[in-house]
């Protein structure tokens, strides 16, 4: 039985871990961390979890030695006790971007790197790309959820050379991205309607995204990134528009798309005439760590659109983390990742 | 392995209980019926269950013998059918109102029931009450869905003596509870805002709950129910309201409610103070067979209000099914009903 | 020109007041104050009214004199600066709860009030009940809004003596009635799939509406209110369920109300087959003043249902402030309110 | 007083042209045509007007001759009466795309137009661009919500040179711009968390615009058209994502559109910091004729992304209506469509 620690438990992301873990045969959470409800136990602030554990959580500072350690703080939480934590714990897998990009990366997108040292620590973990660093990975970071979405759909094409490297991402999101903490922007009345691109340009995840297509097929692409904010809590559509190559239909992108996904249980090829619902959506995929998939191609124009539908708070986040805990621990990928999604919804 | 049918598995509850029975480790799903989605597969309709099962739809009249038969069938669609499932099926569960009522009161708020001696051969599947009978039953006949949230609230007091038999139930509902075909009322743009009483007064429910109470505790009460569409898909908060017997404070209808559910893993009392989300809400347990209840004293004018949240189509339709057929089948009473809720959603 | 000025006008209240009166023929906009968008056009905040105004927002404390002052200020917020205000405006409206009710009764829903000598000078603003004091009045309270959505419905009952004085009332609510500060209930991953009956009892304007049923129709009811929040924005839907005095059909009733209403231009009743929504909603009434009314009648069991919606934050708010105020101005009672709703919304 | 005549009259567009009509000091609605509707008020499918009309629908075939008749009929609903219409009506406004585009647009997108010689007596009504076409014009197609919606973002940048003809538009939506007839698509529990993008490639509209761009700037541009469902009733969020031709910041666009909508009273285009709410988002235009607009500048990938917010039932067609409506008639361009929008909502 492996130990675990959640270390910053109370928000959305720490939640979905929280759900995940508990339920999970091959771990047993030890501790999870938050100063605002210390002393409270974990259902307090997770209503889903009514009964489920007797647990409390813990002040940050009260952190114990632990097997590994998931860390949902927001960004900067964990570069900041650093120091503490990789005594603590025997492996540590991060949810935040403290450790997901190179440090002049970091600096461009975020601040200064204050432990750039530590940087090359980190295993990325995009499990359908790179599974095969993680079983010996001490230090583990989970991309971000807009970045995963959209990668998951233009790996395959990039990697195959049929789409030009000038890539325009227009992903759509609900509010639980932005966190559990109050604010304008996420009031309810403010953003019960709000469909709003609130990010047309400058989103970090672009760094990430462009980052990471290099690193992984060689080619550098020029990724032009826009965030919406949708009326919806979970879920991200990313909407991938490329242009071919040279001209094709479906069939080749279709393909090269089912190959790079042919054993991972995760990702969901959508095929023509197979559904009612033949267009993927974050919807019946809320509380799963699916993605679903689908590509079409407009011949006449040489554009190529591939929509991707993640929760993000699962797949783009907490579903992840587990995902490759699983990895690291050699046990089955898809352990304690059993859901299905609801529909309807 | 109990070799399990599906009799009318194409709408929403039909979901559900594949969702459901395709998860449980003691049965095998071996037909499910529909005469629209007929030689399509179970994920055609239902985009939860993608690369799930390879299982394809038969016409209902393709039914082969079974071991247990769950008919999700609408209102008629067993009866007229029965002759011929009761000769195929070792068991049936039932998830319409074909067989709650006794003759006289089916009558009175449906029709004429043209099988009238059938009737009596079916156990009542309220599981929190009935389950003494569930293992013996052939024949079970699952609560309408307000039905069941209203009588888990009432139940307890009036069998305490707690409460006048004059109860006003105001019952709020999601829009998944009409079902899969489409009309005007359910049609987005006319129900997505919609806050409306649909049935004020007259609702079918009535004649179950006051049948159920009457027969469960002695008492016949009178039921004031009204029904509300609200903007969800998924979801009953029924809002019971009744006037106390004596002058009393919570502690006594707390502990009330609290003796009935003791030992019943699926009911769950919140109590003052415990948590960040101290009211009963039907979001968090969407997908879940939870119920959740909380109770209000106001002294000084004597009422109490009970509330009580499910999943309509979990606890209130294809969970309930599940749940009595494992006590049927002499199972874990809940095998295959582990998922906790997603929050938030 | 009546000079009017608006204070505390950054809040949802005070942004639907400006959109009516800066649209009102009669009146003009001379000051409107927020102390946290001081210096700030008035289409800061309320992104509605983009380009219709070019005055910007003042500290309160900057308020001139003016001949009639609004007050949108927070419970508390115009009692604090009654001196001074007093002072300032000829007339004042009053959308608080600072001057509703009487000192006892003000003492025992709220807490002590500090200026009780000052309370009875303010006339109450029920238009289609107490119209004919506003013309006189200086000073006038709007009503809270489901206590005002709760008194349509019941004032015409009991004054026919048609229904017995313990009433219940289920009021269902959107999130726009908490007002623009956000918090963790309001915020939209909290609040988007709420179905939560927040106050089962002891809700402030179960007060209200008792009183004024008394001193309007000199009964004392007993009002039994619950509140529930729905996930939506804008609206209240309140069913009234009431016991009639004597066996009755819906004939009655729907007389008694269409005669209370009979030349009230904001207050529509429903009768049967009249339309393809037959029940009050208040998604249709979003932005109007409009209230919708509907009457059933349980015969055997004697139950009588009143449906009533209204948007909260104008029939329940602004709106009234308006009607109040053409009435106290001697203008036309729907001057600057004729807008009709949308549909679908 | 123009004598107007509603074609098609028991719709989403229908209904809005009714509210619009109806409150229009300049013309009397003299009928308003629906076979399914014929011999109810207008109120009973359009729940928002009641009580302003005693008005009653009457069948298509019993239309009388008007001065001016506006046609929300289905696609291919005017053509088919177009020999009928033309005797009644002294002037026609149409909504649907039977008269949008030439003869060999109509049959790529469509079919082969059957009444191809008539065409070219229709005037394309984008009134900030083509208003002095329409004093003159007898008939008069109206714009495609979508296609009117990018229109208005990509006009002014093609026009001055800014942005290569290469353009991708993602363009989001709401349920209303379906219809009013139900189906599976946008029966509530389907639609209501749907975020799908159900025409990536191939969408009509894409030829509408890339048409209408030509004739009016003598630019051909590729446009890539793709159209996202998005879990609300009303508006359309279309981000244009185009390349610059060269270096530029927010400066030069920003001053483009400005111009370009100088003395546009609909148009409006957001500035930087003047706004709480500083993206363009269709909810606080819900029942308005106007449009909102932002610039935003990717330097260093020389990106430019313009959004576009309006109601699609309105500026997307209703209002459009009436505001070309105004300019055939000579009265205000404003006349009737003075509503300003609700916030919050």
């Amino acid at each position: 039985m492996t130990r675990v620690a959640v270390f910053g438990a109370s928000g959305y992301t720490g939640g979905e871990l929280l759900r995940l873990l508990l339920a999970h045969p091959g771990v047993e959470v030890v501790q999870a961390t938050s100063d605002q409800f210390a002393g409270k136990r974990l259902d307090y602030p997770h209503a889903n979890l009514r009964g489920m554990s007797s647990l409390r959580f813990v002040p940050h500072d009260a952190l114990e030695p632990c097997d590994l350690l998931v860390s949902c703080m927001p960004q900067g939480g964990l570069i900041n006790r650093w120091a503490r934590v990789r005594e603590l714990a025997g492996r540590v897998i991060d949810l935040s971007a403290d450790f997901r990009l190179d440090p002049a990366a970091h600096e461009r997108w975020y601040k200064k790197h204050p432990r750039p040292a530590d940087v090359p620590g980190f295993v990325y973990a995009l499990p359908e790309w790179t599974a095969s660093a993680l079983p010996e990975a001490r230090y583990v970071a989970v991309p971000g959820c807009m970045a995963h979405a959209s990668l998951l759909g233009i790996l395959p094409l990039v990697r195959a050379g049929l789409v030009k490297p000038e890539l325009v991402v227009d992903a759509k999101t609900g509010s639980s991205g932005g966190g559990a903490t109050p604010d304008r922007a996420s009031h309810h009345p403010e953003r019960a309607s709000a469909l709003r691109c609130y990010k047309p340009v400058g989103h970090r995840h672009t760094g990430e995204i462009e980052n990471v297509v290099e690193r992984l097929t060689g080619t550098r692409p020029s990724v032009h990134f826009s965030a919406t904010a949708i009326p919806s809590v979970r879920g991200i559509l990313a909407t991938v528009h490329g242009f071919t190559t040279r001209p094709m239909d479906e069939a080749e992108p279709l393909r090269a798309i089912a190959m790079a996904y042919r054993e991972k249980p995760f990702v969901r090829l959508i095929r023509p005439n197979t559904s009612a619902s033949p267009f993927p959506e974050p919807g019946p995929l809320q509380g799963t760590n699916y993605c679903d998939l689908s590509v079409d191609v407009d011949s006449e124009r040489n554009r190529i659109v591939v929509n991707v539908a993640i929760d993000n708070l699962v797949k783009g986040a907490a579903g992840t983390a587990v995902h490759a805990m699983n990895l690291m621990l050699g046990r089955s990928e898809t352990e304690g990742l059993g859901f299905r999604g609801l529909h309807p919804i």
